[in-house]
This record gives structure tokens, C-alpha cells and sequence, in this order.
């Protein structure tokens, strides 16, 4: 039985990881913290979640934890990583502390230096499809973002096979509401959310930019990546929808042959049949990401959905804890 | 030209306001004041807003303005009134300080001191259609709070009537998620209110029933009210389902009867043909008041729908404000 | 291992049960029949269902299944009854058909004679809290309608306990637009249903207002009921609220103490705790019934929440089938 | 007084439009036509709607109108215009009809040949911020489609100044479940449209591809265009992402000078501040048209708001009309 802490248990990614870990055979809960409700009970806050009593993030037992994960605030993820890190846990941050390898990268977007730069060079980036064979011997994983895990396993096949790209890609990525976090906010109210889609940051200004381009550029180095988050009236998922302009004379089937080759043995990707699209209904409360391909003369359109608090979060944070594990990769998670 | 001062423009009631009074064609805005958003415009917090430059409240020019509208907090609503009859305006409270004329059951519900008890005696109780020949004379107007505008409107003919009851009143009220404001709470976050529907404050603690039992005591002193508001996963509206005991034989022809003869001439009450019952889509957006009735046994049911927004709060206060002045009662409101 | 068929799982039920009984690891899913889509699957339908074939009605294979469950529309589903009972298999009828154990009452509802009066004597109603000893012998048990299942846990406490009702029960309950069904209506377009809320039916004319007397009239002969359901603009979940007039001076502690021994052992059954009252939060995605109590004079305010698809249709329906078939009653459902 | 005309009342664009000319001070609605509701009254079928009998098409009285509007389906629409124009009416004509030029066109995207090839060199497209001047002496107007409105708005000021591009246009857009219809459908579907996102028709398939690009090739004879529509689970709005490649190495002060200068004088359309971005609240329920511009590298990224059934249909309607009849082009529309 493996003994599993979660650090901001109350955030979105934090419940959702508790119920996905109290439904798994062969994972204990450990502790759970938080910030604001220590001493409380789980399911005072989200009356669906397990009944664990929430505690203070310092007084963790992690000396018995076999595995933590991070659901907390950028800086402070890194900070509890070092903690748990020094009693042998292994760890596994949902923030984005160690999903950037270079510390003036990670300064230069998040206006901080980082807090344990060292580390760095040991974080895998835990894009499970992309990485599974190094996750056995990973002590510290950075899970991906939301919008990164729409957009990459997207790309991968087209990156991986080195098709080469006449421009820069397109990523018009749609999140539900939880993206934004728990925190009360004026966009996140419902009368403001509710009948309402809105664009934000968009162009070369949100953070998951460079996260995105970092992967990107270990197969084509010059590619460039234009990203257009907005925000849509759901609680929950992702759909991207990506623009893929084609440099070489690819026909349409070769292209799809790349993507079913690439994910034929996935359980969580699913590469749609010819002339269907990818929607959130194909994946809302699972792991799954659906890809669907579309072609429209050189450009290659991709529809990729997931599930933003699942396969983009808690979900792909659970499937690295299984590959890390040696536990079947789907525990927990079907 | 009437002037016309808003305090409080950056809430939901005080923008709609604004909207109305910017259509009226007998009123301009004199002023519009804000706590958290003085210097900036009305339209930079909500881009379909007249575009009104936003000032603080003690900055505003009483002494220039002929109406003013009260879109504040309790307690400083009365405490702007104080100011604003000294200053000779005429003063539409759209907050509960003028609502109860007992300081003594204000401070009971409201757990503080009235602030001006002294006026409590000469504010006019604006549910427009039932005191429409007093408001011409009035001062002050204590606009009617949403969940009892919805409830007394349609209770109204039975209690003038006369109609005897042989028990309590149900007043089963849902209201779109504008009637909580709209400042940021974890209850209106859009992922917890969206596919959600709560009650909250049901029985008789909810602020709205000594208000509503006030009004129907002057009719029938010991009749008593339960009230149960839950919240409703739209923007805007309040559909309330009201539970009359009828303890006469009235005949449903007769009790139809007393409602049609109650509002026939009314330009925002409509009573619905036999079998139709009232929705909010007969309302939103407007300043009407739709009520359907339905007999079961001895029990009449009142289905009663208004925008809370518009016929709840700022078409109402418009509405008083038309008549207060001798404008047609229906300007701006159409 | 179980053999369980579907007739009807392209239907919102229907659908739910698949899924259900996909997790369930006892059960392997024989067939799932269609009206619509014969010759395509599930999955084609709907995204995120089992990829199961549908074949017509008329080719069940019902010599090989253990169980068969009918989402069917009502005359239907007691004609394919006959079929499968006449075969051995245990039926499970979501429909309405069996519910009523009077023939007169169901043509009177249903305008059209009973197409199998002669199994009426030997349904069980499978409220499964109430009727559990029952079940393993039922060979056709009549899953209670959505609205009666969150009405009857509510009031079987005070029902079993013979408290005195001075009047009748009031139940003011709300439904998301899935218990409107799947084929598509003017009531249920996206358009008219979102930002919209509508009575319909009320008083003492929908077709669940019987099943629910029946219930009550075992207890308390000539209790009335009232009954308004409500559309609610979300996807799934029923909250009922529902007003007892308490004849007797009970207090609120021993009211209370009915439910908590009522309930204390149920495993889908939740009484909250004081103060608490049920919202869909509670119980959206899971086979639960929360339950609140509040008083207001003389009147208990009970509010009861379930899932309209699970524990008001398909989850309850495998809670049956599990006590039926002397598995684990929460096999499939947790 | 204008007499005016509504062919097609009862679908979304219809009554849009009775709602604006019931409030038009110049206008009087001479008669409204429907297929499914004849002999009933607009405002049994939405609420809401003013209260007008419903006629059949053929017993329309055209030789008293001055305007009838077709809110047909496309070959009704046109059969209908051959007879108002005979019968002396002006015609506006909100289906796609008279929208493409070439009749060849037409039948290559409506699969069947143009019931009034003769017509379409007389019709005006009116997108009315580009062909005011013509409309003044136009008998047949062809209202724009809906998302061409919000793409072209937002390209015309690049087409007009003869900016070259780099490679194709791509439109990411995005529209609220009224752009489908009134008639029910299992995509709009409350429970399958809510809490779901869905591309449709993306690539080069949509038959407002082909409106769009004649309008682009009048400036740039070989642009190409991508256009990406999807379902958003809101009532009403279109948002349009829009990825221009700059081929010319202007700058964003430039670029941004030419939709400044394209329509200071524009009561409709609303160039955004730099660093705004155009979101659905900007417009729903109004007939603007809200533009950001955004750049990232040599793509200029537009976002560009509308309420798809205002100035999408109804609204330009009404502007189309006003202008047509040397009225104040805004009447009706404030």
C-alpha cells in the first residue's frame, strides 16, 4: 500500500487528486493540507469529497509518505519539494515550479527568482506518454500544465516524426472556469463567467508559453508557438484547437498514420476517426485526450480535448504516480 | 430634465440603474459614485455601461441633484439619505434601511442600531402598484426588497381582499445568482454555482421575511410567513412559488377574479390565462411582474416571476421615481 | 458473473446504466438494445460510453441473461416484461408500468388500459431502503420514478414513525433537464432552457403524484399531497423541498433522531447535520440521497437531494439488482 | 411610418427582429408570418415577444408593405423576394440567398440550383458599414451571415488598405446555440450543449466560407481563408479569433491607426483600447461590434464580438433598413 500526501488538498487539482486517489486499491491517503481550513474535515469544504481531516502543510508526517503531491502555489510548491525531497518522498508538483529547466527562464516569466534552481536538472517533465520510461526512477516530477498537456500530445507525433513547419503554430486553446483556480475572483463569478467567452493573454504572453516552446524546441528549435487562452462558461476541460502549418507535401493519410501510430498503444489517448472532432464531451471527468485531424489545404488543423483537472492536472499526476510505481498505469484512473 | 444621482453605480443594481436612467428621456445622471472604483468609468468595469466618470460619495453635488438613488450597503444607505434630504433631494433607497418601520425589529435582524430612526416613520414603502398616490408626496422611498417584491405582488389581492387563510403562507422563492452581488464569494464562484442548486436561509431567518411579513400583517395581523430562498444557476431572475391555505370556498373563478380586478389596469403586472404558469423567461430583462394561479384542494399556488434586477430593484426604482416626479409611470421602462 | 441486458441504452438512463454497470465487476453486459440507432454503438452516440453494439429489441438474446433492466417508454417496457419474465430472467422496469399496483389508477394516468395487469400484484416497488428484504425473491421489481425517490426517502422517517400531519404535504421540487429525456423539445433546447426556470405540472397533475400517494397512503391513509416539479437549468440532479405540517408536538430533537435511526445504516443515505441543508453538490455523479431538516413553527422543512440519473433511476436500479442478486448493495456505485 | 413586413417570425431571427421594430418610433410591423403557428399570436410563443397574429406566408399583405423582412429558410427566402419585389416591397433578406454572386456558387454549397439566379446582381450585401452609400437605392439587401459579420468587420480596414499577407487568414469562432435554430435538435439539446464545447465544420466546409471569401477577393484576389467554427454553451455572441499573417512589416501603431481611422465614425463598431481584447459581454443584446488587436511576431490577431441574432441578423436588419429609408441609422437600435 502506498502512502500518499497531499499538499492543498482544497484547491481544485488538490480534491480532485483526493477522490481519485480514495477510489485507488493501492494507495493510502496519508495527510492532507491546507491553508485555510485546517482542522476541518475534507467534506465541510466540497460536500462529494473523502472525509480527511485537513492539516497544516508544517506538520505533515512526510518522514511516512511514500509519494507527495503538490497542489500549491508556485515558490511555495518548490519550497514543500525541498522539504519532502530531504525525507526521501517522491514528488510530484502540480504547480509550475519545476516544469521550466532554466532558472532565467522560469525568473523572466514568474518575476522571482526560483527557489531551488538545483533541482531543476533533476525534474522530469511528466508528459506520462512522452516520458514514461524515465519515470521509474524519478524522485521529483513537474506535472504538466493544463493547456500544455491539450497542446503537446497534439504536436508530439508531427514533432517526434520531424515534419517540418512553414510558419508558426496556432494553439487556440478554450478552459473551463476551474482553470482559473478556486479563489473567488470577478471573472470567475458566476453572473460575469455565466453567457460570457472571453480571450486573455493571448499571443506570446501567457505562462504556459514557454513551458510549451521548451518542449517544442527539442525537436524543432526555431518553431515558433502563438497561444490564445480564453475562457469559457463550463466548470471543467480544455479543447484546443491548433493550427499546424505543413511544410513538407504530407498527404492526409500519412499524417494520420503518424498520429495512430504514435498513440496506438496509449489507454488515455484516443486519436479520433477520420472526420470526427474532438469536443469536451469525448473526455469531461476522465483521462482521456481525444485528438481529432482536419486538413484544410497546408494546414493541419488538430482538435485536442482533455479534461483540465484530470488529464490536465490530478489525473496525469496519479498516471505518473502508477508508471513511478510499477502499478498498471490506469489504477485508479478508468 | 430631472438630475439624477446614483450612489453605489458599481454593484448589480446600481448599473442596471444607470442603463435605465441613461434610456430615460426625462432624466440625466447627474453623478455616479463608487467605493473601489473612484477616477475610473462606469464602462471600464462593465463594458455595455454609459460611459460615467465615477466619484467618490462624499464628493458628490447633492446640492445640483433632484433624485437621488441609493445603491449601498445598509447603514450607509441611511446615512446617505441623511445628507441627501438636508441637501433638499428626493431619496430612492434601494438598500433595507427604510423597509422596516420598527427600528426595534431593524436591529434585531440587522444587529446594529438603525442609523436615523427618526425617518423610519416618514419613508414610503415603494411597491409601486399598492402605493402609487403616496409617492407623489414622498421624500424618502424605501425601495422593496427582490424576494418580497416577487412575494407581495402576488399575495396582494388575496390580502386586500380579505380572503381568509387557514394556515401559514409557503413562500418557496428561487433568485438567479445577481441577487447574492456581486462581490466575489465562494457561493457565486461560477464551478460552484453552475450546475448547483442550494437553499440557504429557509424557514424564518432570511432578512427578507420581516419585511414580507410586515406588508401582509397590515392585512391579516396574525398570519404567518415561512420563506425559503434557494439559488438559482442563472444570472438574473426570481421565480417564486407561493403556497396559500385558502380557508373560504372561494371558487377559482372568484379568487382569478380578484387578481385580474386587482391589476387590469396595471402597465407591469400581468396575470396569466388560466393554466399558464409564470417562468422567467417571461421577465428578464423587464420590469414586469408575471403571476399564474393554480388551485390544488384548498391550496392556492402563486407562481410569481420578476427580474431582480429590473421589476426587483432598479425598474422599480425608476417606476417610483416616474410617479414620484409625475412622469408616465412606464418611462424608460419599456 | 452476471449476465445483465439494457433495453434502451441510448436513453439517458439507459446510458447511465451502461456506464454503471461497466465498472461493476460483477456484471458483464449481454446485450444493450436501441429503437434508433440499431447496427451503430454506444460509444458513437455518446462519446464517453461503453463501446457496446446495439441491436434491436426483438433480438435480445433473454435465454442467456440473468437480469434485464427496461428503459423503455411505459407500455413498452411491460410488454417486453412479459417477454423476459416468460424467458427466467429478473427484470428491473425503469419505467412507470409496474409502480402502480392498480390497474384502474394507471389507465386513469396513462389513458390507456394496463398491457400486463396480471403482474401488478407481484411487483415490488423498489424504493430499496424501504423494501431491501423484499428484493431477493422479487423477480420484477418497478424502480421508483426520480421525483417520488427524492420525496419518499424524505418523508419515509416521519411516514414509518405515524406522525400526525395537520395538513397536507407540500413538495416544491426541482428537476435538471435530463429527466425531460433525450429526445429533443422546445422545453429542452439550449436556448429556452438556459437562463430559464419553469413550474409545469403543478398541483396535482403529473403522473408521479400517485406513485408518491400510494406510497404515503400505506402510512397515513388519507394524507394529501401537493406536488410542483420545477426545470431546473442544469444537466442532472433533483432537489425536492418539502414542507410537513407536524400535527403533534414533536420536538426538533426527536424528529431529528427518527431520521438518524431511520438512516443510520444506509449507505446511500445521508441525514445531514443540523443546520445543513441538501444541495446537488451534495450528490451529483453519486447514488446518494442527502437530506436536511429544518423547522419553521409547526412545519418541517425537509430538503432532499439525489441524482435524478442514479439513485433516481439507473444507480438505484443496480442497487436493486445488487440486493436481488445477494451481492455487495454498493458494488458499481461508489 | 414605415410599414414593414416579417416573413419567418418565429425563429430566433424573426422574433429578434419584431422585438427591435416594436420599439423602432418609425416603424409599424404591418403583418408577421409563420409556418408552424398560424393563427396563434408571437408573444404564446415567446413570452416575452410583442403581441402580433401570426399569418400564413402566402396571405401576406405585400402591396401595403414598404420593407418585409425574410427570416426564411435559403430558397423559401428567395421564391418570397421574387414576390415582395413584384409587389413593389423592399426586401431584406436574412437567409443566404442573395449572398453569393455567382449562382454556380450557390449550387455548389446548396446542392440544388438558385431559385432566382436573375436577382443576384441587383442585391446589395449588406454589411452596412461598407456599402452605406448603396443602400439608399438597393431593392433587395442581402443581409450578411452571422459570423462573415464578425470576420469581416474585423478584416475590412487590413482589405481596404491593401495590406499584403503571408499565408491564410485562419477564424477561430466561436457561437452561442442560437446560430443553430429554433428547431430542436440533439446538439442543442440543453443536456448535450451544456457543460460541452464543440468545433463543427472546421477546415474549408462551412458554407459561410464562401460568403467571406468573396468579400476578402474584392481586395486580395488569392487570400485564403481557414475557418473554425464551434458551439458555445452560451444563449447568444460570437467571438472570433482572427490570425492574420502581416506580410509587410507594419507596425502596431500603424496597423492599429487603420481600424482607428476605419471607423471613428462609426456608431456601431467599437475599436478596442490597446490591450483590451473583445469579449461576448461587450455586445450580447446590442448591435455593436467590439475589435482588439493584438499582436504576436508578424500575426495580427483580431478578436472580434457580436450578439450573432443583433447585429449577426436582426439588428443590421434594422440598420440595413434605416439607411435604406434615410432614417437616423441608429433608430430602434439603442
Amino acid at each position: 500500500m502506498i502512502k500518499a500526501g497531499i499538499f492543498g488538498a482544497t484547491g481544485y487539482s488538490g480534491v480532485e487528486l483526493a477522490q481519485i486517489l480514495q477510489r485507488h486499491l493501492d494507495v493510502e491517503i496519508l495527510f492532507a493540507t491546507s491553508q485555510s481550513f485546517v482542522g476541518q474535515w475534507l467534506d465541510e469544504v466540497y460536500p462529494q469529497a473523502p472525509h480527511l481531516p485537513l492539516i497544516a502543510g508544517e506538520e505533515a508526517p512526510l518522514e511516512q509518505a511514500d509519494v507527495v503531491f503538490l497542489c500549491l502555489p508556485h515558490a511555495a510548491a518548490a519550497n514543500t519539494a525541498v522539504r519532502a525531497l530531504a525525507a526521501d518522498c517522491r514528488v510530484i508538483d502540480l504547480s509550475a515550479d519545476f516544469r521550466l529547466r532554466d532558472a532565467a527562464v522560469y525568473e523572466a516569466w514568474y518575476n522571482a527568482p526560483h527557489p531551488a534552481p538545483d533541482l531543476l536538472a533533476t525534474a522530469v517533465y511528466g508528459l506520462t506518454e512522452h516520458v514514461r520510461c524515465q519515470l521509474p526512477d524519478a524522485q521529483l516530477v513537474a506535472n504538466p500544465g493544463c493547456y500544455p498537456t491539450s497542446v503537446l500530445l497534439a504536436l508530439r507525433p508531427l514533432l517526434q516524426a520531424g515534419v517540418p513547419l512553414a510558419g508558426p503554430i496556432i494553439a487556440d486553446s478554450k478552459s473551463g472556469v476551474s482553470g482559473a483556480g478556486r479563489t473567488p475572483k470577478q471573472t470567475t463569478h458566476f453572473v460575469e463567467a455565466a453567457n460570457n467567452f472571453s480571450p486573455y493573454k493571448i499571443g506570446r504572453v501567457h505562462r504556459h508559453l514557454p513551458e510549451m516552446e521548451q518542449f517544442i524546441h527539442q525537436f524543432a528549435s526555431d518553431a515558433q508557438l502563438i497561444f490564445s487562452p480564453h475562457l469559457l462558461p463550463v466548470p471543467r476541460g480544455i479543447l484546443s484547437t491548433i493550427y499546424a502549418p505543413i511544410g513538407s507535401g504530407m498527404s492526409q493519410t500519412d499524417l494520420r498514420r503518424l498520429f495512430l501510430d504514435a498513440y496506438a498503444a496509449e489507454p488515455f489517448v484516443r486519436v479520433l476517426p477520420a472526420g470526427q472532432l474532438a469536443t469536451l464531451a469525448h473526455v469531461t471527468h476522465t483521462n482521456r485526450c481525444a485528438i481529432g485531424l482536419t486538413e484544410a489545404g497546408d494546414t493541419l488543423i488538430l482538435t485536442s480535448a482533455i479534461d483540465n483537472l484530470v488529464k490536465g492536472a490530478a489525473g496525469q499526476a496519479v498516471q505518473n504516480m502508477n508508471v513511478m510505481m510499477n502499478l498498471e498505469e490506469t489504477s485508479g484512473l478508468r
